[in-house]
């Protein structure tokens, strides 16, 4: 776009790296904002910078946070013995949106992939197993997604620390509301083998 | 999402207001700024605010630019009579892609709308007449869209000033690569009255 202001082309190119935005789309963004410059543009670019400042990684689990230690690490009430191991912080929100879990997190930060060559020195792996005996952790939950990647890490994981703690990995099996006939045959292999009487 | 903290709130609620963004996907883009701090976030950051000081509309055609009138407006190279109305910048910048066109612009910021209560006054509408005149303007291309409200307003335009200057609009007819059969009544019906001989 030749005849836009070179601004605003920073502008673009910089919304298009963000996840599910093309150029199209963060072009569209932009207009907006600048529609909206006033309520919105400089309230975001404030936000953004008071983000950058304030958020930090918890030195013990990798939470985000605005102090050093996240509030889950703080809370006393949360030491229950259990540790849940997610890859990532959009996993620990998922989890404490179901309000379920009462214990701790630890965030390793991706998974083991040798094509993106990812090793565990790269993942928070070897923080998880000092918290082991640090925190009288009794039992480690592996909630890990289900792809190739993911599974590669719950093994990883489960045969470095299996002699000291009980591991668990999140059940498999059909999704609420799902409908037998759009599941892959995975799902239904796993729900078939982890069947219960009712 | 009760434990992440206040200001990624924040900023993903901001980002959940961008078009084309819920919260989930906002959710998704802000952890991923986080993750890239240094290389984005802070980056784009100081991007908007610098769009926030730099960019303004062009106080001739209603272009966004750096300065007060628009390189199109600017350029004694496109005063070539013809004058290309269009709703809004990013119709602009379609125009401008096929560099078909080498005229100027006036972009209305909107179409008349009664839901809306969006009327001629709000619209840039005053100055299109006043520029027909200053510019020597000889023919008026509206590029509106072929929606509704984008015929009416072009139906307005058109009464108010067809006794000044020639006034046109952009063809109707198939896109290119359109089948046939995935064409609405309309879009036939106006490609059929507007057939050509080959």
């Amino acid at each position: 776009m030749k005849d836009s202001p070179k601004d605003i082309e920073t502008l673009i190119d910089l919304m298009a790296k963000l996840p599910g935005l093309g150029p199209r789309s963060a072009r569209r963004a932009v207009l907006h904002l600048v529609k909206k410059r006033g309520a919105l543009l400089t309230t975001l670019a404030d936000a953004m910078t008071q983000v950058a400042l304030s958020v930090r990684e918890c030195l013990n689990c990798g939470n985000l946070s605005t102090e050093e230690t996240c509030p889950i690490c703080a809370a006393e009430s949360r030491a229950n013995g259990q540790l849940c191991v997610v890859e990532d912080v959009a996993d620990l929100w998922a989890m404490e949106r179901s309000g379920l879990f009462k214990g701790r997190y630890h965030v390793l930060g991706g998974v083991l992939s040798a094509l993106d060559s990812v090793g565990p020195e790269d993942l928070r792996i070897p923080r998880l197993k000092d918290r082991l005996k640090a925190e009288g952790i009794e039992e480690v939950i592996l909630a890990l997604s289900a792809t190739v990647d993911g599974q590669t890490t719950a093994h990883y994981i489960a045969e470095e620390i299996e002699n000291r703690v009980r591991v668990t990995s999140l059940a498999r099996g059909m999704p609420v509301g799902g409908e037998l006939d759009y599941l892959d045959e995975g799902t239904i292999s796993a729900a078939l083998a982890g069947r219960k009487s009712v």
